[in-house]
């Protein structure tokens, strides 16, 4: 208990022995605690993150183009995943927060946990240098990036339909509303996407028309088979 | 000429020796120019810069917060300052663009500016590792770091008021809209700021309530002087 339990926790979940046992306090006391928190941790963490991943993806997707760099990354430093990370290992159990903190839930908790694990990152990087933080980072995310899905997958289908299309120098789809319903506050509509060089179409319904066109645009890809995904 | 001439530059202007030559001339090929252009750099040498300069920052601003730390990055990482610096070095005679790009001017120019110097800053890490692109990004920003302005005067007028009253323990002040004038799609709006405590009080006048509310706030703090922006 007191000020040695984040030491321990980092030692035997992050595998490091801090230097600087201080840093890691700070990184794991969110700013409801009061005195000093983790903010600018997160800061640091958050761009060191960033980096390495940004590094890893480079280095693991050579055929992706930036944009698929970039979504692959989302995927992987977005509240969510991180939050994940964290509650997978325990964080909660030594995070330092204020009373009314303690019983937040949902989309807070996950910030919370989220920017805990980037300053942790942070404070990792500043006690251990580059050297020390890169290898608890793949730890933590090489699984993660073992399992992200083709970049193409990412994309949406409009998108995926066109690139197939270019790529073997057809003509693009037409996507036409067929039908508007319902009241203004609530329409649906409805589209039609033709692909005359491959004699396909699909219809798509949605809450607005670009919804519409992706449902559209994903029904002529489903009938294209899988091969489309890769 | 030829490929030998990005080579040379990186060599004048970055004061660095390629050993993968070819690394820097996709750095400097705009994807209009075809080939192997410098998208993917782009992404690892953005990740690499906002990393590095977070911990300059972080070392050069002990006492400011999560929020000035990433406004004072923006200065230094956005398309402008970006592209400021690849002009200052004469990047221009060194990029390889496409015959339409040749002639783009002013905003589009820029992002193009700014992404190769992106794209050469993660060729030299590449190259060189993060011990070689350390000292570069240090001698290219070291000078707009040490001509950053205090943090608390990139917040806007609002929130600076409101801190200086509540560092005093005083009551926050009072914006009123006195006046909205104009057509629907060209609306003037006069608001006033009292701030109560102070005795002071300002007008300010703008396209939206938002704005003229800053107009009044920044009315009250030319009165206070020139102390609350340190």
């Amino acid at each position: 208990m007191g000020p040695t339990q984040p030491e321990r926790w980092v030692r035997e979940r992050l595998g490091h022995s801090p230097r600087d046992p201080a840093l890691f306090v700070s990184a794991l006391t969110h700013r409801s605690a009061g005195g000093a928190h983790n903010e600018r941790l997160e800061f640091l963490g958050d761009a060191a993150l960033n980096f390495l991943i940004a590094h890893q993806l480079y280095r693991a997707f050579p055929a992706a183009d930036e944009g698929d760099l970039s979504r692959l990354r989302a995927r992987l430093v977005s509240r969510e995943p991180l939050a994940e990370i964290a509650a997978a290992h325990d964080m909660r159990a030594v995070l330092h927060l204020g009373a009314g903190e303690l019983k937040s839930g949902g989309f807070r908790r996950q910030s919370i946990l989220a920017d805990a694990l980037e300053a942790l990152l942070g404070a990792l990087y500043l006690d251990a240098g580059l050297a020390g933080l890169e290898p608890v980072v793949e730890r933590l995310f090489g699984p993660r990036i073992a399992a992200l899905p083709e970049p193409a997958s990412l994309k949406d289908a409009k998108t995926r339909l066109q690139e197939y299309l270019q790529s073997r120098g057809l003509a693009l789809p037409r996507y036409t509303v067929l039908a508007i319903a319902g009241e203004d506050h609530a329409q649906r509509f409805t589209v039609s996407c033709e692909a005359a060089p491959l004699r396909l179409s699909g219809r798509g319904e949605g809450s607005s028309r670009r919804r519409a066109e992706q449902g559209a645009a994903a029904a002529v890809l489903a009938q294209l088979g899988a091969g489309v995904d890769g």
